[in-house]
C-alpha cells in the first residue's frame, strides 16, 4: 500500500445543545479529518481534539501542524506501508497521540477496505450491537438536568454519566437518583478537576450505588488516584491518565483504577486500543469506550471497539442525534438502547459528500 | 506589574561541534527566545524545546504557536502578574511546559529586575560557584571519543556524561574508564533508548562504577524504571519521566529513582524545579541540573539552580563554548570546573544586541 | 544587608478568656519579639514558645538564650545576610526551632521590605483572602463549649477545632454534632495526649465525620501514628511530629498522617513552611496552617502561608479578638469567616509603638 | 525519700589533647555535676550536654537553666522520690533528656547508697569488667592518627574508634588497617556529618571489614539510614537519633540499624538505658555503651550498664587517662584492655573533695 495523497480538511458541527464539562462550555464542535488515498481506495480518519489544550496537550491546530510537518512525511517514507506500520514509524516523535491515532485510522480504514474485513473483525469484536450510554453536560439547574436525564431515559439510553465538577457534584447525583430510581445505570466524571484534598467530600457519593467516578485527579496522578480508589467506595475509573497499554498496566498494578475507559484518540489508535482491552480483560479490569464527539467516522469504529468482550460497561458511543441533527454519514440510530455494530469493509460507511461540504471550513492536501 | 508587550524571537546557533544523542544529531540549535516588557525593564526566558518532538512532545513551532494562541492572552488577562501567577493561569491548559516554563522565566526576570532579586536568592542558593559536568555525545568511533573525553578532561570539567544507546554503551564505557582511571566521575545518559529487556545488558554497567544511569526506559515506564533499580547497582536518573514535583515524589515513593535530574524547561519552570529539588531533600533522593543546549540566559538561570543545597552533583551547566563559540550573552567561562553564579537582579545577565542580532531568524511581536 | 542592631522584646498579652489544652492551661500569653535592623528598614519576628517546654522543648527564657549566646552572633558572621542564608548559617547547632524562626522571620521581613516584595508573594501565595478556623480549648462543662461554639459560629468561623485529652474527647464532640448539625466543620486536637492503646477508644470519634484527629500520639511515635491511622477511619494530622521537610516526607512515606499542620516556629521559619508545604502537594496530602496564639505579626505571616494552594484546609488562623481585646498591630478583622491576605512589603504591617510598649515585659539589645 | 537540697556544679577539665569531632573541637571539657542531698545520703549525677548545642539541643547553660526553672522544683512536690518516680515527674516537660538524665543519676544513686545497691545489679550487669574500645579524634595529619592509634593499641584498648567527616573517612581507614592489620576491631562515627547522596562515598568503607558506621545522617532522618543501610555492607548504628526505647524500636522496625549505641544522658537517663537494652536484645540487635567524655562519675554509671549482657560490643567506656591527667573520682585503669566494674553500693565510687574543687567554676544551691 502506498500513499498517494493525504488530506487534512477541518470541520465545524453545530451541537444540538451546549455541552459543558469540568473544562469548559462547547457549542460547536470543531474536528479535523484525515483523508488518506491509496491506488485503490480513499481511507478516512477523525482527529478527536478539542480546539484548546484543556483536555490534554493537543489541539486541532497543533495536531494538523505535526501531522503536516512530521508525521505524514514520516509515513510517506515508509516502505511498505499497512497499519501496523504507522506507529513504529512514528515512534521516534513523543506525545501527540491524537494526531497519530487520526493517521493510523485512516490508514486502517483504507488498509481493511482493501482487504475486505471490518473494523469489528480486526479488532476482534463479538457483538452485533452495543449497548449505548449518554453523557450529560454540566447545567445551569437541577430541574434542566432531571429534564436532559429523563430524555434520554425516554430515548432508551441504558447508562446515564453525569459531567461533574466542584460545585456540581453530590447534588446532581442525588436529584437523579431520588427522579429516577435506584436501578439506573449511574456513573459521573470529573475530567481531573478535583484533588486528592477532595477524597472526603468525593465520598460523599458512595452512598449513591454509582458504576464509576471517572478521572477525578489530574492525569498524571497515578499514585493518587491508588490513594482516592482505597478510599472510596465507589470504582475508580481512569480516563486521561491511560495512555498506552503500558501505563495501564502500571494503573492496574497501582491498585489506581477498577475500569478503564478506553478512547482510542487518547492512547494513539484502535491498535493500542485493542492491547488495552487486552491487559484489561488480562487483570479482571472492566473497560467500556469513551467518546469525544465523533461524527459517524469516529463513532464507527468506536462501536467496533465497544462490540469486544472485555467491553463490559456501557460506552459513550450515543446516537448521532446526541450531539447533531445532522451527521456527515449515515447517522447512528438507538434502537432499544443499542446501536448496530457495522460490518461493511473498513469502517463500514463514508462521508455524504454534500453533508461533508456543508461543514467544511478548510482542506489541505499535502504533498 | 502589567505586560506591555512580549516578542518571540528565533534563533539559531551554530555548534561548535556535531551533538549526537540516541534520538538524533544535532548540527545548529534553534531556540526560541521570550522577552516580557514591563513599564519598567524587560525580562528574557528561553524555551528549551528542539526543533521537532523527538526528546518530548514539544517543539519549537508548536511551543511559539500555543504563546501566541493560548498563553500570551491567558497572561495579559491577569490583574496583577507576577511570576507565581503564570503557572495558576496557564493551569487550564495541559502539557506543553517547556512552552510554559519560557514564559515564566521571562516574567520571573523583569519581576525580579524590579525586585532588585537575583534568580539564585529567588531559587534559595547557597553557592558561589558550582562545579561542572559536561555531556559527551554519540561519537563515530571509540579514540573519536577517547579524544573528546581527554579534552573535556584538561578543560577541567569534573565529571563526564556519556551519551548511549544499544550498540554504544558498554564498550565506550570501559574505554573511558581504562583510559582515564577510576577516578573520573562517569555517568551515562540513554534518553529512553533501552526497555526493561534490556535490564540484564545494562547490569553490564555496573562493574564501571557509574554515578548513575539516567532515563534509561520510556518517560511513562516509571514502575519499569522501578523494576530495573531493583536490578542495577548503578544508581538510576529520571529525567524525562520528572514532570512535575507531583511525578517525581511518586517515583521516588515507587523507587523508581535515586536520583533526579531537574530541567526547568522539562517541569514548566523555575519555581517547579524548586520544588522538585524540595522533594527530592526531604527524600534523601540526590538531585542535578541539567542543560538543553542552553544560550547564556538559561545557562545563568541553571546555574543558579545547580547552586541550591541539594543539587549534590554535577550539573550539565557547562561552559558556553563548550557548545557555542559566540554565545549571545557574556559568556560562561569554566574556572578549575567551576562556574560563577550570576549575583546580579533577575537573570544577572542579558543578550548582546548584535550578537542576538546575528543569530536571529525571525522576531514577532504578539500585541 | 547587614545587621545593625538585634532586639530581644519579652511581651504579655492578656487572653480574652484561659486557654486550656491538654498540656495546661493559660490565662496570659507571654511572647519575645525579636526586631533587627539593617541600614534601611527594621523586620520583626516572633518567637512562637510558650513560658515552659509543655509543647515542646523551647520555652521563651530558653529561646532568648540561644538567640542571644548563639544565633544572633552567628548571624553577625554572615557575610550577605538575607534570609535564605540563616538556615545555614544556624545549621550547626541542633533543635531550637522556634527561636530560629523568629529570627528568620525578622530578617526575612527585613528583607522583603527592601525588596518591596510581600510575605504571599514570597511564599507563593495564590488567594487574597483565606478562610478561618478557630480553636476551642477545653472547657469546664459541655454548655460551656456548646456556648463557646455557638459563639464562633455566630461569628462566622467556618471550621470548628476541640481541643481533646482523655476524659474530654468523645462527649464533647457528639454534644457539637448533635447541636450544631453534622454540616459544622469540625476537627479535634489532642497534642500527644494519647497513646497507642487508646486506638480502639479514638475509633469511637469515627461516627462524626471529623475533618482529622490532630496529634493523638507522642511527638516521635511516627510508627504509632502509622498503626492507629490504618485504624482509624478520621484521617490523622501529624503537627508536633512534623518538625521538618525531611520528616514530613518520611512520615508521608510511611502512612503516618493524611494531612499535615504546618506551624513555621515549630519548623524553623517560614522557608522550611514553604518547603512542607510543596513536600505535601506533590504527595496529595492536605495541609493547613497552625497557630500559636501569636500576636498580629505571627498572624500576619501566617495568613501568608494559609493562602498558599495546597492549604486546602480552613487554618488555626483566627481574628485577632479571639485571643486579644487589643493587639500590637492593626487588628486581623474576620470577614464573612475569612482574613485579608496582607499585600504591603514585608510582614505588610508593623507594631503600633504606644499598643507594643503596653504589653513590653522587658527589652534587650543584643549587640 | 526526700530531697533536701540540690547543688548545681560548673566544672572544667583539661584534655590531655584536644579532642575533634565533625561538629568541633574540644580542648576542654565543661561538665555540670547534680548533687542531691537526702536525709541520709548524697547522690551524684552529671550532665553530658557540651557547652554549645553543636551534638544535640542541649548545652550546658541550657540545661542548669531548665533544672532550675523546671525540673528540681517538679522533683520537690513529688510525695515519694525515687530514682522511678523522676521521669513520670518530669513526663509534661518534652526534651531535655541531658538534663534529665542527671537529676535521674543523681536521684539513683542516692537511692541506691540507701538501698545497698550497686547500679551494676540495678541495671542487671552479668560481667565484673568490661572491655574498653577508645574513641579516637579526627587529626591533622593520617602520621598523626596513626601515632595515636597505636598508641592505643599499646596501651591494651580493644577496639578502635575513628572519628570521620568528609574529608577524613576513606584514607585515615585504609591507613589504619594497612598500618595495624584486619584483625584490629575498627569502626567509625560520623556524628551526622554526611547525606543520603553520600552513600555511594561510605559505600567505599564496606573494603575494610568494620564493625559498624555510627550515626552518619542526621538524627531526624531515620528513613535515610534504612535507605543506606540496604546499601552499606558495613551495619549501620545510631547514636544521636535514638533518644528512647520507643524511637529505638521503631528504628529497629525500620531497618534503620544494626547496631545501638546507647548513650544514658541522650535517652534521659539509665532506666530508659536498660529498656533501650532490652528491646535490643529483644530485636537481636547489637548494643554498646557510648562515652561523653564523662568524670569518673558518669564513667562508673556507663561501666555498669557496659556490663549488661546485651551490651555485646567494647564501649566507648575508655580509662580516665585517656582524655583526663587527673579525674575527679579513683581513675578508672585499664588492665588487659577491661575496666573493672564497681560494686560498692550507688555509683560506687565519689567525687575526691580536692580533686573536685580544682575544677570548680562555679556552684549553685537550689532551694
Amino acid at each position: 500500500m502506498k500513499l498517494r495523497e493525504v488530506e487534512l480538511r477541518r470541520i465545524r458541527m453545530p451541537l444540538v445543545s451546549p455541552f459543558r464539562t469540568s473544562f469548559g462550555t462547547q457549542t460547536g464542535r470543531d474536528l479535523l479529518l484525515v483523508r488518506v488515498v491509496t491506488d485503490d481506495v480513499e481511507g478516512w480518519g477523525e482527529c478527536a481534539a478539542m480546539a484548546s489544550p484543556v483536555y490534554s496537550p493537543e489541539y486541532l491546530d497543533g495536531c494538523a501542524d505535526v501531522l503536516r510537518r512530521f508525521f505524514v512525511p514520516a509515513l510517506r517514507a515508509v516502505e511498505r506501508l499497512d497499519a501496523t506500520a504507522v506507529a513504529p514509524a512514528l515512534r521516534k516523535y513523543h506525545g501527540h497521540l491524537m494526531a497519530k491515532s487520526a493517521l493510523e485510522m485512516a490508514v486502517l480504514d483504507a488498509e481493511l477496505q482493501t482487504r475486505g474485513t471490518s473494523f469489528a473483525r480486526e479488532l476482534g469484536a463479538e457483538r452485533d450491537t452495543v449497548p449505548c450510554g449518554v453523557s450529560v453536560g454540566i447545567m445551569d439547574s437541577i430541574p434542566e438536568l432531571l429534564d436532559a436525564v429523563g430524555g434520554y431515559l425516554d430515548a432508551g439510553y441504558v447508562r446515564i454519566k453525569l459531567k461533574i465538577e466542584p460545585g456540581w457534584d453530590v447534588e446532581p447525583v442525588r436529584a437523579v437518583r431520588e427522579r429516577f430510581g435506584d436501578d439506573v445505570l449511574l456513573q459521573v466524571d470529573a475530567n481531573t478537576a478535583y484533588t486528592l484534598a477532595d477524597a472526603r467530600h468525593l465520598a460523599r457519593l458512595d452512598p449513591f450505588d454509582l458504576l464509576l467516578v471517572e478521572q477525578p485527579l489530574a492525569e498524571d496522578d497515578i499514585l493518587g488516584h491508588a490513594d482516592l480508589a482505597r478510599t472510596l467506595r465507589t470504582p475508580v475509573c481512569l480516563d486521561e491518565s491511560i495512555t498506552s497499554a503500558r501505563t495501564a498496566a502500571a494503573a492496574i498494578r497501582l491498585g489506581a483504577c477498577q475500569v478503564v475507559n478506553i478512547k482510542p484518540g487518547r492512547v494513539g489508535g484502535y491498535l493500542e486500543s485493542r492491547r488495552i482491552h487486552d491487559v484489561c480483560v488480562a487483570n479482571g479490569v472492566a473497560a467500556w469506550t469513551g467518546g469525544m464527539l465523533e461524527t459517524g467516522l469516529g463513532r464507527a469504529a468506536n462501536v467496533a471497539l465497544a462490540a469486544l468482550p472485555g467491553c463490559t460497561l456501557p460506552g459513550d458511543t450515543s446516537a448521532s442525534d446526541r450531539y447533531y441533527s445532522t451527521d456527515i454519514t449515515e447517522p447512528f440510530v438507538l434502537h432499544n438502547g443499542h446501536l448496530k455494530v457495522p460490518t461493511a469493509p473498513g469502517l463500514g460507511l463514508r462521508p455524504i459528500p454534500e453533508l461533508l461540504e456543508e461543514v467544511t471550513i478548510s482542506t489541505e492536501r499535502l504533498t
